[in-house]
């Protein structure tokens, strides 16, 4: 067998594994009674040991080296390229690092929990310095692998290809439409009238309406199913994609747009070439594309007045006995685009969600690179969200750099995904009104058009192609804010 | 490390995989989509295949032979049986049988589903030939390994310990009175006038029904669930069990009677030993002993007269517009214990079921130890159903010698724990009633004193004991059928 094959054959096996992995992770999250915990995290925590194992097999070095050498068409030189990457990671650091970076990441992540309640930076601080310093180790380490500045090294684990330099270009191009454009949003929005839901919103009912909502997004249910978990998710495999939500009976308006997301999470997954499945390369591109997908749906089709009909008519249906004017399509809308300065990214709207991405962006960037210390972040927090968002968190840790669970575990470089998700989207909704006339396919309650444009440009190619390539097979170019501008100017001030 | 605490921790290990196929598993019947299926059988086999390769790892050999020369506590000493046992198990047949089994094996049963429709013994003869010969090349092996006949190779598998000559015994015991008794029963119910279910019990309904009744029999919801499957079953990990049902919603008796029969053998595994979790010696005893639980659960209790009343009860509160008729004591009584002469075994009442299971376990003994053809099967199985059920199955294959899984696959062996399980349930509810007041304590709602007899003489001591240890340890003596007798007789003719 050339050394190829017998790479893709290794991979194939560790996809079985990661498929064993990604169930036992959905049902530990949906399913999973709480004292089954133990002896589940026991056996994942082996499995995960498994699948290392096979990863960093010695032979696989010199698999890597013969199958360069061999005669490869462009799909083959596509698929080592995607081994070879995921190869490179689990490699590229010492054993004794990821131990000492997963101890220090778990131990501030449980004791954030508590922490972050109490308001605690200075509790925080002692145990977050070790996950700097080991995160600031493993970026150092993966730069000098990748010829990368440390930052960007970091950030190559979630988005090949993307730097800080490029990054740089867009976020500052966004930094400097951005402030004004929610200042005009919140002024015009002012004078709006909204009827809030209120009211028993039965869960039983909320998950009928949930359900319809996917069949209208042609989510494969032969291939997939909707369930519960208090973080929702989208996880499982291509085959077999399981999307979680939560329900609180007081509203629908979150879990339902929620269902929406992730089933655009869902259907990139389910629309992952068959033919490459098992093999890296079969894969989604990366976590910024994958959350184009998600937000295509939540923000590009999910808000559109048109679609926004189909809610408010299924919500009808479902909730007969609750309050019409809550439901009425002009107060849907509104409750979609209400925009609202907050202390908090993950309740954010679409409008202000960016600002508290690019803070976050800008401090890990640093942090990273070693231009700042962990000490300044509260104080650069306060200074930045009142430059970008204008609130000040002064004292407040809680709701300010402490919100988020990303860097107690030392996650950097993640952060930049949600933000490129969005412009990704905006860009593609561009370019597919080119040929696709979006409003009316949305009204027509038969959406095929918008998948098949969505499954021929981003679903079928996996990873297939760069980042770069693949965006500018899409849409002409590589990413370009202008897109996102346009799109939110016109939703928020049109 | 000594070679005893190596091999504990290789066990270890292995028990996390089997975790992860437990769920896996679980999930794979009741929760996965049909299109999940073929990726899902992929991953599995590859974990089988791991498994495999550790049961199978060279160094366990060394490591039993020095493990053999440390001092051992008794416990240890169980232990260390227990981890041989199952690497035997997983050792003694070569590569090529096992596989060229699996194979003969699943095409047998995958024709077999159409061919029982069809009734076509013919076509299923040319397939069962070949599992019939690998199964007699295995048991020929097993039996040089073991110094067994074949058969009780086979028997050993499921029941360590248990052999031919006890069971001809015991099984024999039965045989001399249980026609007389059926014919007597069927007499004794010929006038009873029964009101059958009939309307619409809603799967939600009996959902909470089942879960209601679940409660009443102490299921930890914390170490477990219930879902529904189209086989019923029990599955998961001792922390965790999963145990399923389905439903049928014209009536509610059989998925009822069904859950707690799935109880019983979640309780068993609930209350199996902490301490050895993960590790052979702390797993159920045996099939026959597995069987015993929740037979205890289904027939013991569950058919007890005051249990009845407790789920007449129940479901007069959920049913709250069905014919009230229907759920009285009375007539659910005779609905739980009606006898009646019939083709299918899983169908089979408590009295006539030791009769089908007889039949069985004669013919697959002699076709083991190569007494008998597998082209005699038809003839003798018409026989065997007129002598001990009175109804002949000629040229009724599908009714007849078809109609059961077990050895379209070859698992020869498996069928005496069916009733070996209600023999031995028999003997522990005569047992525990020398201590406690069976029927009062059913009749207060609150079983305690019945579960703790049951843990304390079965459930927590995992596998220790060798079954016929385990039995005299809880009852005096070893199996007897005489408890059988006298329960069946009490019921039925009482």
């Amino acid at each position: 067998m050339s050394a190829f094959n017998t790479l893709v054959q290794h991979f194939k096996t560790i996809s079985h594994f990661s498929h064993l992995s990604a169930i036992c992770g959905w049902d530990q999250a949906s399913m999973m009674p709480n004292g089954g915990a133990q002896a589940r995290s026991e056996a994942m925590a082996e499995l995960s040991v498994h699948i290392h194992s096979l990863m960093t097999k010695p032979q696989l070095e010199e698999w890597f080296a013969s199958a360069a050498s061999e005669s490869l068409n462009h799909q083959q030189i596509s698929t080592l390229r995607e081994m070879k990457r995921q190869w490179r990671q689990a490699n590229v650091l010492p054993e004794s690092l990821v131990q000492a970076k997963s101890l220090a990441g778990s131990k501030c992540e449980h004791a954030w929990r508590t922490q972050r309640k109490e308001n605690d930076w200075v509790g925080f601080e002692k145990n977050w310095a070790e996950v700097v310093k080991l995160s600031q180790e493993e970026a150092a380490i993966r730069a000098d692998a990748t010829g990368l500045t440390p930052y960007d090294a970091m950030l190559d684990i979630y988005e090949p290809g993307t730097t800080t330099q490029s990054l740089d270009v867009v976020f500052n191009d966004v930094k400097s439409w951005l402030p004004d454009l929610i200042d005009a949003a919140i002024e015009k929005q002012k004078s709006e009238q909204i009827i809030m839901p209120n009211g028993h919103y039965a869960t039983e009912t909320q998950k009928a309406l949930g359900l319809d909502v996917m069949k209208l997004l042609q989510f494969d249910f032969n291939h997939g199913r909707l369930d519960e978990s208090v973080h929702p998710f989208c996880g499982g495999v291509p085959s077999d994609v399981r999307i979680t939500t939560r329900y609180s009976e007081e509203e629908f308006v979150q879990s339902l747009m929620g269902i929406v997301h992730e089933t655009g999470h869902a259907r990139y997954e389910q629309g992952l070439p068959k033919s490459l499945a098992g093999n890296p390369v079969g894969e989604a591109r990366s976590m910024g594309i994958h959350e184009s997908q998600s937000l295509f749906f939540e923000m590009q089709v999910g808000r559109n007045e048109n679609f926004i009909h189909h809610l408010a008519g299924l919500a009808a249906t479902h909730f007969k006995d609750s309050d019409k004017h809550v439901l009425e399509v002009e107060n849907m809308k509104k409750l979609y685009t209400r925009v609202k300065r907050d202390f908090i990214r993950v309740d954010a709207d679409e409008l202000t969600y960016p600002s508290h991405v690019i803070l976050r962006y800008e401090i890990e960037r640093d942090l990273m690179n070693g231009k700042i210390k962990h000490t300044d972040l509260p104080e650069l927090w306060d200074t930045k969200m009142q430059a970008y968002i204008g609130l000040s968190t002064k004292d407040n840790y809680r709701n300010g750099c402490m919100q988020d669970i990303h860097w107690t575990d030392g996650s950097f470089g993640y952060f930049p995904s949600y933000t490129l998700g969005a412009m990704y989207a905006a860009q593609f909704m561009a370019a597919m009104k080119k040929t696709v006339d979006v409003d009316s396919v949305i009204r027509s309650g038969d959406l095929t058009p918008i998948f098949t444009w969505l499954s021929d440009n981003i679903w079928s190619k996996g990873s297939l192609f760069t980042t770069d390539e693949l965006v500018t097979q899409a849409t002409g170019e590589t990413l370009n804010a202008e897109f996102f501008k346009k799109h939110l100017t016109s939703r928020y001030l049109g």
